[in-house]
C-alpha cells in the first residue's frame, strides 16, 4: 500500500483552477500519481481527484489545512483530504442472506479492501459462523416493530464505541430511521437488488419476474432519508431468459449484488466517489 | 431462405404433449430442424416452438389445420402456424430521428429481415431521403393535436391498402390511440429509449441523467393501451460515466435503440416470440 | 432439490428421433420438466437433454437401461442417464491463489452446488484455513520437478479412496501428466485466466497487458492432453483501460475467474454439458 | 461543434509537469474544458490530453508552437496540437461486405463524425450504390495478385490528390504492402473480425466456430507492417451459443464490427488516442 494523499475538490468552475492546484502541489514537492478532473458544463461545476506520493512532500497533513486554505477560499472549494495510510473503520449490517457479507469478508481478508472491520451487526444469528471464520466481532441485535428505536440506540452506541467511519448494509432487511441516517450522512452504503429506479421498494425480483424484463440488475447507493433514492455509486445487470424462474433470478442476482456492493465499497474506501446534486462522480 | 414451417403452441402443461406433437410431425414425414419448449412451473403452462423442413412433409399448410385440430383440441392449445416462405408486410412509422429507420432499412436491404416493407409513414418529411435511397414508398401524414383522429384514419386506410401485417414504431413520437392499437393487437413494436420500467414516459435520457444512473438502456416491446407497459421483447444497456453529458447519452443511446429494435423485429418476423401473461417467451 | 432424471443423448440426426424418445418417456409416465435439443446441420448430429420428474415414472433407473436400449441401438445413440438425487463427488486441486477455492466453498455451503466435496488437494498449505473454515478435509501434497510422478500417484490413490467423480483445478499451477488425465477423461475442469485461445500458456495477464487489449477474459474448459486446448465450457470478459495496471488486471481477472469457474462447475454437475467434436453444447 | 484546441502530450514523468502545462494555458487565458492525464508507473511515462475553449485564448495556433516550445523542450515532450475546427480528410477502403461502410456513412451524414470523406476506394463495385446514396465519390480499383503494386500506386495518387489525412479499412480484404503503410504511419485504421490476438489471420469466424468459443469479438487497430498486430484502439465481444451456426456468427459479428470500427474512428478523429509502446491510451 503506497503512502499517498488524496484530495477531493468540488467548486464553481473558473479559469486558473488547475494551475493553482498543480502549482501548490509542485511548490510543496508533491509527486502526482493520478489526477482526474471533470467540468460539468450544465451546472458550471469543477470536480477533481488528485493523489500524490507523500515521501518527498514537505507539508504534514496537519499543516496542509492552513497552507491550502487561501486557495480553497479563493475558489470557494469544498474539499477533503485523505491519507491512504489511514484505514477507515467499517461496520457491516446484515440480516439472513449472507452472500454479500461472505464476499466482503473474503476481500477484506485478501487485502482488497483497505479498511478495518471492527464489528458486524445483525438482527439474526444466521451469519455468526462467517464472522467467526474471519475473526470479526459479531453483535446480535434483534429488531422488532416496537423495539426499533431501542435497537437503533444500541446500534449507535456500538458504532460509537468502535469509532466506526462508515456503514455497509449487506442485505440488511430493515429500513433505518431518518434519525439514524443523520448520524452517518453519505456514509451508509446500501445494495438494492434491482436496477434502480426500476423496482424500488420490496421484492424487486418478484417485480422483475412479473414484468418480464430481459435483464436483472443491482444498485449500490448512499442511503438518504428517501427509500432507494440516494446517490448511485455503482450498478450492473445480467441477462436472463424465460428459462430462469424466480429462484434463478434470486441466485443470479446474488452474484450481481455482491460484485456491485464490493466494488462500491472499494470505490468509497479509495476516495473515488464525489457527491454532487444527489449524484456521484466516480473517478475510477 | 429454407422452405420451412413454424408452429407456436401454448397450452396447459400435461403429460404426453411432446410425444403427441412429435408423433404427429413424424407421421407426416416432417424433418424437424429446431425445437424448443418451456414448462412454466408457476402457471402450469407449456410453450413450444418447432420448425421443420417442408420438402418431404406430406401435408400442405391448408390441410394442416384439419389434421392437427384433434390434437390441438385434446390439449386445449392456442397455436399458430407460419410458413418461412411467407414474407410478412411491415409498415414503419417514424418522426424526425432517423437512426432506427436507417438501421432497419440497411438490414432489410442486406437480406437480414425476411419481410416486405411496402410503406414508411411519417408525421415529418425529414426521413424521406432515406426512404428514397432504399426505394421504399414514403407517406407524409402530419399529426396535430386536433387532427389526430383524422390522421389515424388516413394511416389505417394506407395500412389496409398495403395489406400490412405489422407495424414498427421506429422512434415515432406520437402516442397511438387505443382504437388504432386495437386494429393491430400485439402487432405493433415500439422502441423506448430506457431500460423499462425505469424512466417510462417522456424524456427518459433527461430522467436518467438527472437520477445519475451508471447504465442507460433501451427496450423494445409490443404496444398495448397502457403507455410503455406492453410485453417486453428485447432490452439492452450500455455503461456511461460522468464524462458523458446529456448529448452523449442521446448519441450512445441511439446505438442501443437501433440494435435492440432491429433485433426485436427480427425475432418477431422469425416467429420466435410467444406472448403470455403480458410477458414474452423468446425462443432464440 | 427435485427428484428427477436427466438423459443426455447425441447421435446422427434422423426423422422420428424426438417422437421415439418422447413416446418412450410418455409410455413410462414421465412428467417432462425441461427438454432442449439441437440439430447440428454441418455434421448432421442430434443432441438432446431431457429432464423429467421421477415421482410417477414407472421404471427404476436400473431397468431403464434394458428398456431404453432398443431405441438407443436403433438410432446409434451415445447416451448417459443421471439422477438428480446422486451427488457427484468433487476433488478440488489448488495452489496458492485462493479466490476460486473460496468462491466454490461458499457456493457449496450455500447449497448452490449439488455435489459432495470429500477432499481438497494442494501443493501448498496457504489455503488450509479455508478448508478448515468450511470443514473439508485438506491434503498437502508437495510437487517438485523430480517428484511429480510420485505426487500424482499419491493424488490418484487419494482420489480413488474418496470415490471422486470429477476434479476442479481452482488455479492449480501444475500441469497434469497425460497419464493422470487419462484417469478422468472429460472430468477435469480447469480455469484459465484469459479469453482462450488468446494468451494460452503462462502469465496471460502479463501477455494481455503487453498486447494492450481492451478486455480481459477467463475460460473454463475440460482438461485434455494438449495444454489449454480442451473443450470450452464457459467464458467471460471484463473491460479494462489504461488506468488499470498489471495488479488491477490480476485483481479484476480474479473476479472473472471465480464466476466463470463456478458457473462451469454448476453446469457440469447439473448435466448440462454435452461434449462433441472437441466442443461443448451447453443446455442452460 | 465547439471551437476548441486539443493538446496530446507524452514524455518522461517528472514533478512539475502538470503545473507547467496548466500555468502556460492559464497565462494565455485558456478555459480548460477537459483534461485527462495518466502516469504509467512501469515505464515512467506521463501521458496527457487537454482540451480548451479558443474563444478567449490569446495565442493563435501558429504562434502556439514558439510559445510552447521551451516547455516542450524542458520536459522532452512529444506533442501534437489539433484544432476541432479542422475536419480531417478520410478515405474509406472497402471490398464487398458493406455493413461497416454503411454504418460509417450513416454516422458521417448524421454529424457524428467530425471529418470529411472525399473518396471511397474499392476493389469491387458492390458498394457503389451506397457511395451514391450518400453523395461520396467512389473509385473502383481492381486488385489482382500481379497488379497489386500498380493498384497501390494508383491508390496513393488518389489519396494525395484528395489530401487524405487518414484511411479506414472498412472490411477491405486486401493486405497492404509495407511500402503503402509507410505513407500513413499510425493513420490507417483496420477492423479485424475477432477478439485479437485470438484468431488472427484469415477466416476468424470459422476459427472461432471450430474452437467452440462462447463469445465472438471484433478489434479495431492501427495497421502496422505485421499483420493484425498493430496497436489496439477498441474491442468488444458478444455472447454466442450452440444455437448459432456459422452464418449467425457472421451476421452477429457484423454488428460488433461496425460499432467497434465506428467507435475507433470517432476516437481517432477527436484526438483521444495516444500511441505508446505498440499500445494505445484512449482518453474517453
Amino acid at each position: 500500500m503506497p503512502n499517498t494523499a488524496i484530495l477531493l475538490i468540488s467548486c464553481p468552475d473558473q479559469k486558473g483552477l488547475v494551475a493553482a492546484i498543480a502549482q501548490f502541489l509542485y511548490q510543496h514537492n508533491a509527486n502526482i500519481l493520478h489526477a482526474d478532473q471533470h467540468q460539468d458544463a450544465e451546472t458550471g461545476t469543477f470536480l477533481m481527484r488528485v493523489e500524490w506520493d507523500l515521501s518527498q512532500f514537505d507539508l504534514d497533513l496537519e499543516t496542509f489545512d492552513s497552507a491550502f486554505s487561501p486557495i480553497a477560499r479563493q475558489f470557494e472549494m469544498q474539499w477533503q483530504l485523505a491519507h491512504s495510510g489511514h484505514r477507515p473503520r467499517l461496520a457491516i449490517f446484515v440480516s439472513r442472506y449472507d452472500h454479500c457479507l461472505a464476499d466482503l469478508l473474503y476481500r477484506y481478508q485478501a487485502g482488497e479492501l483497505n479498511c478495518d472491520i471492527p464489528i458486524i451487526i445483525s438482527n439474526h444469528t444466521d451469519t455468526q459462523w462467517l464472522a467467526q471464520a474471519y475473526g470479526i466481532p459479531f453483535q446480535h441485535i434483534p429488531v422488532h416493530k416496537d423495539s426499533k428505536t431501542e435497537a437503533e440506540a444500541t446500534q449507535l452506541a456500538i458504532l460509537r464505541r468502535n469509532h466506526v467511519d462508515f456503514i455497509v448494509l449487506a442485505r440488511y432487511m430493515q429500513v433505518l430511521s431518518p434519525e439514524f441516517i443523520r448520524h452517518y450522512p453519505n456514509r451508509i452504503i446500501n445494495i438494492h437488488h434491482s436496477f434502480l429506479p426500476a423496482f424500488h421498494g420490496a421484492k424487486p425480483y418478484h417485480q422483475a419476474f412479473e414484468r418480464g424484463v430481459k435483464l436483472i440488475g443491482a444498485t449500490s447507493h448512499y442511503v438518504t432519508e428517501v427509500l432507494d433514492d440516494g446517490p448511485i455509486i455503482e450498478q450492473d445487470v445480467a441477462r436472463i431468459s424465460h428459462r430462469d424462474d424466480l429462484d434463478d433470478l434470486v441466485r443470479r442476482g446474488a452474484d450481481l449484488e455482491k460484485i456491485v456492493l464490493s466494488h462500491a465499497v472499494r470505490l468509497h474506501i479509495e476516495h473515488r466517489v464525489l457527491l454532487y446534486a444527489n449524484k456521484t462522480v466516480v473517478f475510477d
